[in-house]
Parts: C-alpha cells; sequence; structure tokens
C-alpha cells in the first residue's frame, strides 16, 4: 500500500458540498432525462457567466462521452477532426471517434497545442481532394493533455483561423478550471464562448463525481442535440444528479469565486508547490505546464525510492536513462501529502546510489 | 404543481445507504475506471448469487447505454437482434443499436414477452438469405416494457430455442429488481444466468442514482469487453461511485435479504396496493402487470380529474374514448401518496360527469 | 438444365448497342473517377429531360450502393428513412442503411406503395420525441417492389405531404423505366424531378451491364457528394464505363425514343403478353403490376409441372395451398420464350391431376 | 488537348479479350450475384494458382470496396488496422475504413513498405491498453503506393511477425499483377496464399473494366462474408461481368502465360524503358521502383515544357525547387507513346534556360 496516489484528478469522489446537494435533491421529485430544475438552474448559472452568447448547456456524464457526441452530431459522414497528435481523441479514447466513422487527423504539436500553421499543414495535405477526407472541426484541450494552455491571443488566432477557413472549433475543457486558474491565464468562460463553436466545462476532474457541461455557441449547432445525447448512451436517466452538481459548482452566492474556481485554484497551488520544490532540487519537466498536471524527469534510483511510496505514471523514458513521470494533483489533494512527497522525493535524491 | 409524480421510477435519486456509502468512498483515493476496490466487491457480491456461473460483471451508468455496449460489442456487422415490437431497444432508444450499425427486427407480443414461435416467424422470414440481415441476438426485457415478467419455465423454454438456433440471448434487466419481487416470478438470478449469453441488473430504477450491472456469462463473450465500453464512452473515470453503489444494494450482511430486493418489494407493494383498488372501482388495464409498472384504463373526464393532481403518462387512447396511462412506483414511493392517489381516483370516478 | 429463366431482369448482360459503346471507349484514354466525357455526356442527356431541374447526376455501379450512399448523405446520425415493409432497403439489402446508422421505419403498404396517410401514421407513433429516431426521409421505389406504379397525382400527394412535414422525399428507380412505359403511368422524368428530392434511374435492370444514374434535385443535398461515393467504395475508377453505357442509353439522335425506354417498353410487352395469357386461364395475381414483374398464383401442382423447364422464385404460399410466384421480363426476353411458357403453363393447367 | 496521359493505370478500357468474353456472355441468361458458372470457373482458376491453400475467392467492383468490406468484416469494433503512412486505406479512400468504425494506425515507412520493426513500434505505443484501440490487422499493398514490392523473405517475415502477435495479414494487390511480374520480384500467388490471411488481385489496373479478386485464406474469415458484400453494396447484381473479366485473365490454355500476367509484363517492360531512359538522361527518382509506376523528379522548366504535352501527376516539391512526379504505365500504354516522351524529356532537358 502506497502512502499517496498523484496518479490522476480523478481518484476522489466529489467535494462535500456537491454531496449535500447531491443529498438533498435525492429525497425530490424530478423530471427525468435533464429536463429537471437543477438541471436549468446549472445551465442558467453556467450561461450566466458566457458574457452574453446565447448558449445551449447539456450536461452529460463523461469526457469521452461529450466528446463523440458533439463531433458525431457536428459533422457529415466525409468530415474529419484535426488534433494535436498527444489529443486525447486521438489517443486515450479506445478510437471513439472513428466508431462514429469520423477520421481524426493528427498535427504534430511539441507542447500539446495547435497553431493555426499546424492545422494549415494537414488542410494543405488535404486540398479540395475528395478522394481524402475534409477536415471540419478543429478539436484543442484546454489545459491540453501536458498541462499547458492556451492564452487568449492564441484562441483568437485560431478562432479567426478556424472561421476563415471553414472550420468549427471545439474545445475539450476537461481541466478547464485548472487552465482558467493557471498562472498566465488571461481567458475567461465568456472569451471562449465568443471564440469556440461549442467546449465544455469539466466536472469529473474539478471536484464532482463525474459530469462534463457541454456549451453550444454557434447556433447552427443546437439543432436536436438532444436526440444525439440520447442515442449514444449519453442521457442520464436521473439529470439532476447533473444538475445539483453543477449547480454547487457554479452558485455564486458563495464568499468569493464560485466553488469551480475554488477547487481548480487548490489543484494548481498544490502543483505549483510540487513544481517550485523539485525544481529547487534540480528536476526538469518534460514540458511546462502550470496547470495541475506535472511531467518531472528524474533518475531512474531515485525514482524507483519515490515509487515504493507513491503512486503515479512514468510517461516516458529518455535516452539518458531518466524518465518523464506525471503527478497530477487535484481539488482533494492534501497539502501534507505535496508536503510529504517533497520531502521524499528529496531524501531519494540526496541518498546515495545503490551499489550495483 | 401537482401532488405527487408516478411518472417514472427514477424520479428520486437514491437510498440514504447509497449515498452514505458514496459519501464514504468519496474521501478515499480510488483506481480509476471501475479498477476499483469497490466495483471489485460489488461484482464479487453479484457473482456470488449466480450459482456457480463464472461471469464476468461491468458496472455500466445507464440502460441504453448497456444495451448498445453489449449489441454492439456481441453481433458482427450483418447481424441483427430481434425484439419485441415494444422492446426499448426497437422503440426508445432514439436508433442506439442501429447507430452501432445493426438492425432491430420485432416481433408483435401483446404482452411484451417473446417466445420461441415469435422468434421462430423472424428467423423463417429471413432464411439464409445473405440478401436480408441474419438474426443473431434475441433481446428481451424482464420485467417488460408492460411490465409483464418471464416465468422460469418462459426463459428456459427461450434459452433452449435459442441454443438450438445459434442464437445469443440477452436480457434487459433495467426493471430486473421489480420482476425477480413480483407475484409469480419464479426466477433468481442463478436461474438467470444458467440461461443467458448476457443480462444486466437495474440499478438506476431500484435505488441507486445511476448504475446497470452487465452480466457476461457465455465465456466467448467476454473478451476484450471493456474495451468496447471505452470506446462507446462507458467508463465511468470514478468508477467506484458506482461499485459504492451496488456493493450498497447486494451486501448481504444485512437484517433480511439485500437491499436490492428489498426496494423492489417496495415498489411491486406500492404498486399491488394502487392495482387492488383501482381493481376494486371497477378500472380494467391494458396488460396484466405484477410489477411496478401499471396500465389502468380511465374514462376521460375522471382522468382529468386525476391528473389535475397527479404526474403521470397517458400510454393510449381507446376507440371508445377511454384512455390507458401508465402508473409507476419505486423503491421511494411514499405509501401516503398511495393511499392519497386511491382516495382521489375514488373521488374522481364517482363524481357527476361534467355537463356537456 | 431449364428452358428458360424469368428469375429477374438482371441474368443478360447489356444491350449490344451499350456493348458497342464500352468497346469503343475502351481504346481511348479516359480521366478516372466519373471525370471523363462520356459521364458529362450522360448527365448532359438525362438532365436534358429534367425539365429544367438543375439536378446533379452521379453514376453509381448498383442499387443497394446508391440507396446506402444517398441516404447516408442526406441523413443526420439521429434521423430515419420510411418504407413501405416492402421496401428494398427495408428488406433485401442486408441491413445497408442501419450499417451506415440510420434506422428503417416501415409502414404496412398491401400494394407496395406509400401514402401520405401511411407516413403520418410512423410520425404520429414519433411524435417530437427526442428517445425516438426522427423520421426524416421517405422512400419511395417506381416501380415497387411488387411491381405496382406512382401515378402523377399519387406523387404530386407524396410531394406536398412531405413538404409540408419537412420530409425529404427519395425515390429508388431500380426498375423505373418499365414504370415509366407501364400502362396507366403519367409520370415523365421531369414531372419526378420536380416532385422529389433525390431519385435514381437504374441501368442495371434496363439494359446496362451495370449502373444507376442518381439525380439530386434538391440543391440542398449536392454538397460533397463526390466525398461520400468515394467514402462507400462507390466511385468506380474506370467512370466512362458507366457513362459510354448511359449516353447510349439516353441519346436521342436514334429513330423513336431512346433506347432506355425502349428496351422497358420491350419487357413490359412481354409481361403483358404472358399476363394476359394467365388471365385469360383463369389464374390470379397477388398484386396488380403493369410492369415486368408479375406475381401470378398457381396451383401446387401445375406449378410443379411448371418449375420442371422454368425458373423463377416461389414468392408466399397461401391459407388454401397455392403459391404465389414471381415472373419477370426484361429487355431481353425472348418472345419466344415467353410463348413457350405460355403453352406450357396452358398445358400444366389442364393436365390430370396425379393421382395421391 | 495533350498527347498522351501517364496519370494513371486506370485511363483505359478492358484487354479485347476480355470484352470479348463479356459480350459473349451478355447473351446468355446467367444466375445473379456472383453464383453464375464464370465467376466460379474464375475462381477456380485463381485457386489453381493457390498451391493448394482452399481458398474463397469473391469477386467485388473496387479496390476502396473490397478494403472496406474485408477490413469490416474481419476487424471487432474496438480493433485497428496498421498500415504504412503511405498506405491507400490512410490516405485516399476518403476515410472508407473509419467509415465502418475503425481506426487506421500508421507507421512512417520511406519506401511505402512495412516491416515487423515498424509494426511493433505501433504495438508498443498501444500496449494491452483499453484506453487505446487494439492494432489487430496489418495492411500491406504490393506493389506499394509507391510502387515498391514485397520479397519473399520479407513477407515471410512479416507473416511470422504477425502471426506471433496475433495479428491478421491483408495484402492489398490492386497493382499485384505489375508487382508479381516486376525485376527483384520472387514472390508467386501461391507464396502470397501461404503467407497472408486475405489479399486480393487486381484486375482494374491490370486489363479489366473493372474488378477485384478477394481471396480469402485463413477460414476462421471466410464466415459469411457474402452478407457483408451485400450489405455494403459490394455485389454486383450481373457477377457474370466480374466472372467473365477474371477467368479471361487467368484461363491458362493460352500460348505463354495468363493474360493477367502478360498484361502486367508489358506495363512494366513501358515503365522501364521509361525508367532506363530517364536515368540515361541523370535524372533521379524518388523511389525506386521496380513496378508500373515512376517516381522521377525533375528540373521546373524541364517539367513545364514536358507538362505542356503530357498528362501526370505532380507528387511533391523538393526544398531545392526540383519537382518529383508520378508515371504510370499500363497494360495499354502504347510503346510509341512511350518513345515520344523520352524524345520530349530529352528535348525539354537539354532546351536553353528561359531567360527570367
Amino acid at each position: 500500500m502506497k502512502t499517496y496516489s498523484f496518479c490522476n484528478d480523478y481518484s476522489e469522489g466529489a467535494h462535500p458540498r456537491l454531496l449535500q446537494a447531491l443529498a438533498a435533491a435525492s429525497n425530490e421529485q424530478n423530471t427525468g432525462y435533464g429536463l429537471d430544475k437543477h438541471s436549468a438552474r446549472a445551465a442558467q448559472l453556467i450561461r450566466a457567466r458566457l458574457g452574453g452568447v446565447d448558449a445551449d448547456v447539456h450536461l452529460l456524464v463523461g469526457g469521452t462521452q461529450t466528446n463523440l457526441v458533439s463531433i458525431a452530431a457536428f459533422l457529415r459522414p466525409h468530415q474529419a477532426a484535426i488534433a494535436a497528435h498527444s489529443g486525447h481523441i486521438a489517443t486515450h479514447e479506445t478510437g471513439a471517434i472513428e466508431a462514429t466513422g469520423h477520421k481524426v487527423l493528427t498535427a504534430h504539436a511539441g507542447d500539446g497545442k495547435l497553431t493555426p500553421a499546424l492545422i494549415d499543414e494537414v488542410l494543405r495535405a488535404h486540398g479540395d481532394d475528395e478522394h481524402m477526407v475534409q477536415p471540419k472541426l478543429v478539436y484543442v484541450s484546454d489545459s491540453s493533455e501536458v498541462g499547458t494552455i492556451y492564452t487568449k491571443a492564441e484562441l483568437q488566432a485560431l478562432s479567426a483561423s478556424c472561421k476563415q477557413r471553414g472550420l468549427l472549433l471545439f474545445l475539450d475543457g476537461a481541466r478547464l478550471g485548472s487552465a482558467l486558474m493557471a498562472q498566465g491565464n488571461d481567458l475567461a468562460l465568456a472569451d471562449i464562448a465568443a471564440l469556440v463553436d461549442a467546449f465544455y466545462i469539466g466536472g469529473t476532474k474539478n471536484g464532482a463525481l463525474f459530469g462534463e457541461a457541454l456549451v453550444v455557441c454557434n447556433p447552427a449547432l443546437k439543432t436536436d442535440l438532444r436526440y444525439l445525447i440520447k442515442q449514444r448512451g449519453a442521457m442520464l436517466a436521473k439529470g439532476a444528479v447533473l444538475g445539483a452538481q453543477f449547480a454547487a459548482l457554479f452558485e455564486d452566492a458563495l464568499p468569493g469565486d464560485a466553488l469551480f474556481f475554488e477547487l481548480a485554484r487548490h489543484a494548481n497551488a498544490q502543483a505549483a508547490r510540487l513544481r517550485d520544490a523539485l525544481h529547487a532540487m534540480g528536476i526538469g519537466f518534460l514540458a511546462d505546464s502550470p496547470t495541475n498536471q506535472l511531467f518531472p524527469i528524474f533518475p531512474r534510483e531515485a525514482l524507483e525510492r519515490i515509487e515504493a511510496r507513491y503512486d503515479f505514471h512514468r510517461w516516458t523514458e529518455l535516452a539518458d536513462g531518466r524518465i518523464g513521470v506525471r503527478l497530477v494533483t487535484s481539488w482533494a489533494t492534501r497539502p501534507e501529502a505535496v508536503d510529504g512527497f517533497i520531502a521524499d522525493a528529496r531524501a531519494a535524491l540526496s541518498a546515495p546510489a545503490i551499489p550495483a
């Protein structure tokens, strides 16, 4: 049994306030399939933050599900999505997008972020050639799969480029809370709503038992979306379970900001402490992440000592034998666990080498 | 605002014991994607009731999802499912099965139940003709969409017939709790496990926030099922949320039977009270249901008076102007609400006709 | 070895003029994938008959292929086609439409023809219910699968009804030649083009080696269709093979009418001779077909005598033991074979019964 | 109007012997859907060359169609194909494989050929991880999309590696004739049949109007294949049209070898003359192709002069401004056209530069 897990940000359940909201709603009778008052209120709370964009909000259960429902809804059969080669839909969804009939085209993005130039490379390779799929939707993640974030200027450039080229822009926000609370971020929900055709706000990785709030900004994409949600098995019978959680995350009667942002701030703060401490020990990183995913590089022996006490994923092995790993903090990460990890890492790094 | 809803059995949230189990698990760190200890324990508790059948148990979120994941996993592209024409996959899943590429063939079953004879009708119409789809999987629901249940003899006959004809037998148990606790039922989970290739045990409609436990009995159908679950967006990141609920439903340390059965018994008991009282008032029924769905037929005027106070669905309008409705009770139905409905129905039926 | 086959209208190859056109084009170098001069000329010849409708014409290889390419191109994932329950897409295409993700809804049409009333029945059963598929496209066949044809008034009524209800109207013309040349027909290609959203003109069953000319009349359905044709494996590399055949069928420099109509007239004439002769023998028919498919009903013993000499399909067995069969004539049916069949049928019917 | 086209090997129609066979069969009555005597004979002629492998032979219309029917038939929904990144299914089939639900994984193969090492790279990236697709089928083309061929040793190594790793090996033989007749080839049809699970023999690009003979060697892959062919719209009604062509290509009563091989030899010979002549002029090549596709690299000015007289495709532009093009010869390429091209290329290359 390990001391603590930094494997991911879905190890723990839900924040107590969400559990209370759930328990309260549990005693009521609510209309099914997302047509309940809690879902309506959650949608209203989210829409209030969109700067006047008249979006539709749908609450779904998980990220892969939201990606496949949306992309299958938005594309015609011959159209393809463009993603960074590290994009979640391109790698870790068991071909969910292809299972709906659509190819995922990829561009190599060292930092996990697409740019207009990378997209244009893909477009140039496809021309107007009916023997190839037609690129139609750009998929970006904020934060990205390697923890990086988009600046407002970067997202504006993507948005302008997509509009000009007739491409839809879709933002996977499974870790959007962490992105928006990250140092260096200058985007708000309203900016995103103004710049993309659709995006989602991840609850699963930020304090909810589960749940992703899909926000459809482009009016042309709104039609019949509930049919498509139902068809893919993504319409929760007891939708109030989603509604109550998202309402608790976004209600602003709280002192300070909504819980959604507080929780993300906590995850980022714990990650920052880890990052700063490791940096002070001379540890380098695979990617420069200001969010709750860190990719430090450890010498093998030190790593093995740390692994004896903590759970996390090995990510890659470098040519020099050092190993890049992924450490993830969450809304629930205990500060003392971070303290412990830092102390143990320092000890592991300073320990004498094990004689061969 | 109506007094009470008999619309369905997913109006309320979860039983308090499940909420407690959830809250407890919420504070832990658990492995993701269903590989946690709660899911393992839930699977073990379910397997212990299968009479020695060495089944795989997977916990999914919802019924449509479980149907589409399973059927798409079990069939080759040219193969079709056979369902009663009232079967859920044939009517109320927005073409979820067809969206995975498979036709759903139907047979008219007045009582919502397939028989070997009905299946043979479908087979005769298809022969070994490669210009038609190949029927390969028989889909039955227990209880059925009109509240009826299969007896052991009926399921044995279906099972034998399917085996002989090379068909897979799949049982949708979204309302299996109510079926197994119904008057006239002689099936147990172990019988079902011995007779079908795969089935599922519905949590959503029997005390859980959500969740269906897919039980795969046929070894040939087990391979790689987790890939297929992930691909369809049906693998919950925080699988412990499902595990904790199903463990709470099936742990047998409780006095009497497991909670799963107690809750179904409650729903059935409330339905029985409604049925008996309506019967005593001279009300007829569309179907002879011993489970938690009733289909009484009301004169229009009386119905409109009842509808002023209660929510439920109109089902069909008869030639004589009377209207068949659906009343559904649940694990959470309050006995005093049933009392109230009975009193109000009696009053509505005995009230003088509204002058034209 | 049987004397002659009345099994279907694709037993023979192509009319000699098409073979000559093919042989001539075979020596040229032509652009691939339907962008050749023969395909362009065929499209032009067909468009010239559409009464000014500015349609796109695509030449595909076969009927199932044309149905699946078109329907998959025209529908969003949650939308369904409506067909007569005898419709080809509903029965004899091995679930080709479902394999592209779309449900085929059926209405029972005794004579193989849909009507606004039948369509409305389907619509009423589906309402605006996102738990059911959304009916969006009406599929009709002219001639139908039982040989019947639509009158202009009938097609106008269907067209008006579809427009009013937001449905697309798609006409499968695998046997359109025979329909247009049938006694009682008052439709021309230009009428059809004005009334439907898309249709196709069957070459396979009317003198070509293969080939169906898809005519897309509704501008909204034209976009990117060549992508969809290619994606389904339906774009012939040597498209000139299709172009040369359709050009030969529709060029009007010939004395009299285009070959396409002459060939259909021949098939109908041979069917008419069969029909009249059988009628004179007192034989009844399953359907009242004025086209090249006949469905006579024979006493079993007489049938067995006829089957000893001729190939054709048994269609159905009546309660009284008599058997309905399908006889199909084609552009290539030899008149003397018809004479022979008539004589042999007469003899079989008048022969003394075989003693039991 | 250009003098001649070297665009591809499907510019011309069919060899006269095939047209004669077609015309002869056209007058007969044949059973439909590939159950005719010509298709049977073609299958028999092909099977006779498979060294005793008891394969099923199906005649399909085109290459994309054959790829999508086969791969969709052979894989379960979560399984993926592995192809060279230049593989036809990965690039030029408009996502036909993805449209059947399967991802195509690619490995960068400079010469268009997969190796066990390249496949292992893909496997290593996927592990036994249910969050990623499961690689299951290896797709190779012989000749490849850049004209290269597999040696027997290479195909044996691939076959052994696939068997060991539980992968299916599928060979796209759209240009198999040219591969088998190429200098350096040591494979025969019997070798391929012994080494792969399924492959096909391309008729379209080697003398037929169209047609690919799918050869299924692995008994486990044979079941119900005709259903899948029909479902994808790939079963030609007049199958005798395919049968007569393939019988004419493979009948060995001819002096010397079967026509199939003679035609490929002709295409290769013309390509060889082009290659040798261009090589003598100092022209380099993008790939070292012994088959009927050549990829010479021309200086821009010379190229523009040549393009004024000949049709062919530009392939890529090099950093130094030179341009790689693709020249394709066919069974029908006229030797004098090759002579003309060589003379014109020589003139273009030696012409004085156009003053800026």
